[in-house]
């Protein structure tokens, strides 16, 4: 079985004797892992060692309580994906562990949380990077991976490390996808087997949009509509399908490369985030 | 001479033999350094080795730009104090280096900074959390040494370092005071002859504040109003002066000990700030 550390004090004691090798790798994650963790964790120990994922829920990142609610819970499961992968260590603690008492301190990253989930999801992205900032006090790791289905998520933190000078180096895994495109997500286990059908149009539409910015479209005004009408399916809300610029996470209205063509879309109650980068 | 590091890199660098033993200390400063920040090295060199002594006029945390450009640089003879007193290491970076964009992330610690000071600068305990986070960053020390007299801004960093896991130990070092009572601050040196002389009486009325609590005075207003008194001066304007509770840096009505006094007055054109413990 793979050690799990449920205290701060005792994930710090496991790692006092890897310390100072250079080589710890940490997968931060909110649990109900999936293949997509998997990859990340694969990549880590390709050039670490140990692997430490993190598995907590962290309230502070939740904009809707009941999505919080509903988050999967599996610890057995995830500690079996985990070590199978090839992590050495896992971190579970719970809420009151990480937050004693009410958050008062809080890291924002400003500018690229404007727009897309930071605009859709108010304090979202203060609650990742106080958490990622926090459990990076934790572990201490030398090299951090992310991935890049969250690609806001992933400049967020980014940025963050740029900008507060964390001893860290961010490593960005690419997206895993169902046969289908469907990007691998917890979320997609509450999807009924009609909306997880339905649900794949937002890697269409992205996949489209990626194809008229290579065939030279650069209005993407043209692109949100021609590839955007892909999402005009029942049960499906669309929340964003825009372009943007990956230096600044904002809207662009010219679609040179390289540009981000990103979406996000509720599928009955179920929010799904994709994007792809064209270069 | 004391060994000075302009650059990340360098600090770094010079740093990283001496990592994984536990001991290295930090005094961050904005350098014009006097006894006061020569009594942190003093402290910190009976614990740790070596002490690094950061010099970073931090405009960050600047609320008027005139402040920022008055206040003093002399690399030279910070120098020679840091290394008499014990440093061994000097970081004096540039604003360039420590902000080679613009600054877009930024530790926040709501709640104590609303009163006192963090009311009357606008932005001044962000720009401390986020260059002392940088900082943290930049150095990991094992310990970090504060003087008290900035007692809502070491509360701030007690606070940032509890609620974001640092693992850095926090020292906090009482006040060094001149013969008549005034506490030590880089910006006694912009006091004209009189202004010196009148700036004592922030010291005269904490004192005073001190003596009726511990007297059994209980009541805020009276505390305020009959140690108040004593700011009455010409050249003075009051900008608080105050009972604080220690855990919120919050005014009390009701001066049970363990309380601060805190107080912060303009002579002239500088502004001083002071504060007494009353257990």
């Amino acid at each position: 079985m793979i050690p799990v550390e449920h205290t701060i004090d005792g994930i710090r004691k496991a790692l006092e004797p890897h310390r100072h090798r250079g080589s710890i790798g940490f997968v931060p994650t909110m649990g109900a892992l999936h293949a997509g963790h998997a990859r990340l964790i694969e990549v880590a120990r390709e050039q670490c060692k140990p692997v430490v994922v993190s598995i907590f829920v962290n309230p502070l990142q939740f904009d809707q309580p009941e999505d919080f609610e509903r988050y999967q819970r599996n610890l057995e499961s995830d500690l079996a994906l985990a070590a199978n992968s090839g992590a050495q260590m896992v971190f579970a603690p719970s809420a009151p562990e990480m937050y004693p008492s009410q958050a008062e301190t809080f890291v924002e990253v400003q500018g690229l949380t404007q727009h897309f989930c930071g605009a859709s999801r108010p304090g979202h992205f203060r609650g990742v990077a106080t958490v990622v900032a926090k459990l990076f006090h934790i572990i201490q790791p030398d090299v951090a991976l992310f991935g890049e289905k969250d690609a806001q998520q992933l400049a967020v933190i980014e940025r963050m490390v740029l900008n507060l000078n964390f001893p860290v180096a961010i490593v960005a895994v690419p997206t895993v996808r169902e046969p289908d495109g469907l990007a691998l997500s917890s979320r997609n286990a509450r999807l009924a087997p009609d909306e997880r059908r339905t649900a794949v149009c937002l890697y269409h539409a992205l996949t489209r949009a990626r194809e008229l910015i290579h065939a030279g479209e650069r209005d993407s005004h043209t692109i949100r509509e021609q590839a955007g009408a892909l999402l005009l399916q029942p049960g499906v809300q669309i929340d964003y399908f825009d372009v943007a610029d990956p230096k600044t996470m904002c809207p662009v209205s010219t679609a040179g490369p390289p540009v981000y063509v990103m979406g996000a879309i509720r599928v009955g109650a179920t929010r799904l985030i994709d994007n792809l980068l064209c270069r």
